[in-house]
């Protein structure tokens, strides 16, 4: 159960904002799928177009990381942020890009070794060393 | 200020076990500097060991991903997690590994990208599509 | 499914403690609905007692901010905080106290890009500028 | 101390799409100040460009909230978030905008009170109520 | 849902370092059931054997604190991250170690009360007293 | 630096409501110490007497859970959350009530392979297990 209703395709078709995106969003994946939080975002045309561009142009566009390490890091942050539907999203984005059963194994362990000693660094207050400083 | 002592070499010398795992740190990384973190953990031995050990076997040893890009997962969960000197620590630790400044700034776009869409999903409490079951 | 039981208006009878406050939270509300968070917390009446008193002194008295700008506020901790049952029951509060669906879509835009923005400052460990000291 | 270099006015000359945001940004805010977060970001160009319109549009726009609760939310979101700068930033910025030491208190009990609740709930698993179903 | 397969007994005959840590994770609980989170983590066997190394050795073994008390310190931490799992799983180990209900209503006071000044501290960004210093 | 103003002695003898406060606080502890955390609280009187107030009653006041114990709760929940200041005011109290090494190592171990687990868990999304059900 969602705060805000998932707009449909009928209801997509009331407003051209929400088409547009709904139209580019299809097109740029290749695929007549669009999932639940593009219908949930609908509900604010200008904030589905806003959060959209900023998707594509941060995760879909040639860049200097491969698009499978950008998944990865998005399941790291997600996960870290305790957010259940981004996990399941992205590792399925991961796996569409070719994420191995061995590379998210190794994706977990580091996300568990990380948030291992950040919280021991915390519990510590760990002084930055100058060896660290830019 | 920290809640502990950071452990001298000096002090160190005292205890057999917390030596053990100086001389590997310093060994592994060919290098003499031993951080505070572990000058930290040094107060409680067994905990040294198994932190060190955790780490050296997740982020030192040959696997399916890039040791650079298991720095950068290190770095998307460490800030989630608000942790400031893994933070420093990591990023210092993925610029010794090649870190460019192109891969650094596509990886801040992400975990922020990330950030947004976390925060969006909980607050709309999007459900999770049934394509993405595995 | 949860860790402690609901405690039922028959159950409550048995507790003049927990029936005072379920008596105070129905008159305070004007509403003969109780919901699941004070039934979990009757399990300990003083727990329970001094949480309503504190929601309904935050909550429910007059004051410098408008209630439903309060209801927003309790949204955004809520949803940094991951909170599926606070967002939810604090997005109905919300709704009840007018929250149109434009203002509804305002709050989501600031919660998600000051989460952004958090872990972009995070990231880049930024310094805090002198000109904003008190 | 930060993780990348903090971009000052003779280095944004070099190039022309940080000087475009460093001038809109002073034009926006009728003011030659300019913090440190968008120094910070002025190392990856679209990033920068890309926050400061997310930002411009989010906050700095006639809507149907008024400016200074977006920025009692930003405040609420920062605090969760454990982000000290945003926190600095935005006390400012919310001050700027008139916010009183009674409203500044009561947006410090709402975000208290829901922290406090928050984990209560998660640590009961205390389920949705049908009622607060959309 | 997860986001890979939990592995059955049947699945598991097939990898005898799955095999051993299931057969050690039953010798040393005394019981034949073994819940979800390990059947998840088998699928990457040197994950498994790391982490329930690492659990096995940090709460069951004789020490210098109460098991019960170690239960009741994992709660807190898993509430704060907001580990729904995590919760259930070690409310029900704490239970099984003794938890009475006036310890559990204890336990989740001083959860709510810490959050709560958690996030006053990081709002009002009150600076560490000398005294505190070791 | 504070996003408020940290209240002195002389400037509390001003509010007979931050002087009661005050008071009892250098009662209840049999000191004349008031840490800072208090003095940004009296800046809002209301707020700082129900936050004292309900500290008091549960970290002060007997009960099923031992004072040290508590003091241990709150380091770890502190530390979920980041809160630097509360890491250490709490970390001092704990040894204030007699913390040794060895139990503040066992702390440590235990708030580490709880947030480590939590987010393996987090990440692979696991299902409660029905034996886990109240």
């Amino acid at each position: 159960m969602t705060t805000v209703k998932l707009i449909t395709d009928g209801e997509a078709v009331a407003d051209p904002a929400v088409q547009a995106v709904f139209k580019d969003i299809r097109a740029t994946r290749n695929s007549d799928f669009i999932n639940n939080f593009w219908r949930a975002l609908a509900n604010d045309p200008p904030l589905l177009k806003r959060t959209w561009e900023g998707l594509k142009s941060t995760m879909a566009t040639e860049g200097a990381l491969d698009p499978l390490v950008r998944e990865m890091i998005y399941i790291a942050v997600s996960t870290a942020n305790g957010c259940s539907y981004c996990v399941h999203s992205h590792t399925a984005a991961a796996r569409a890009r070719g994420m191995t059963p061995a590379q998210h194994g190794e994706l977990l362990a580091v996300i568990g070794l990380a948030a291992q000693t950040n919280h021991l660094v915390t519990a510590m207050q760990v002084p930055v060393d100058q060896a660290f400083e830019v």
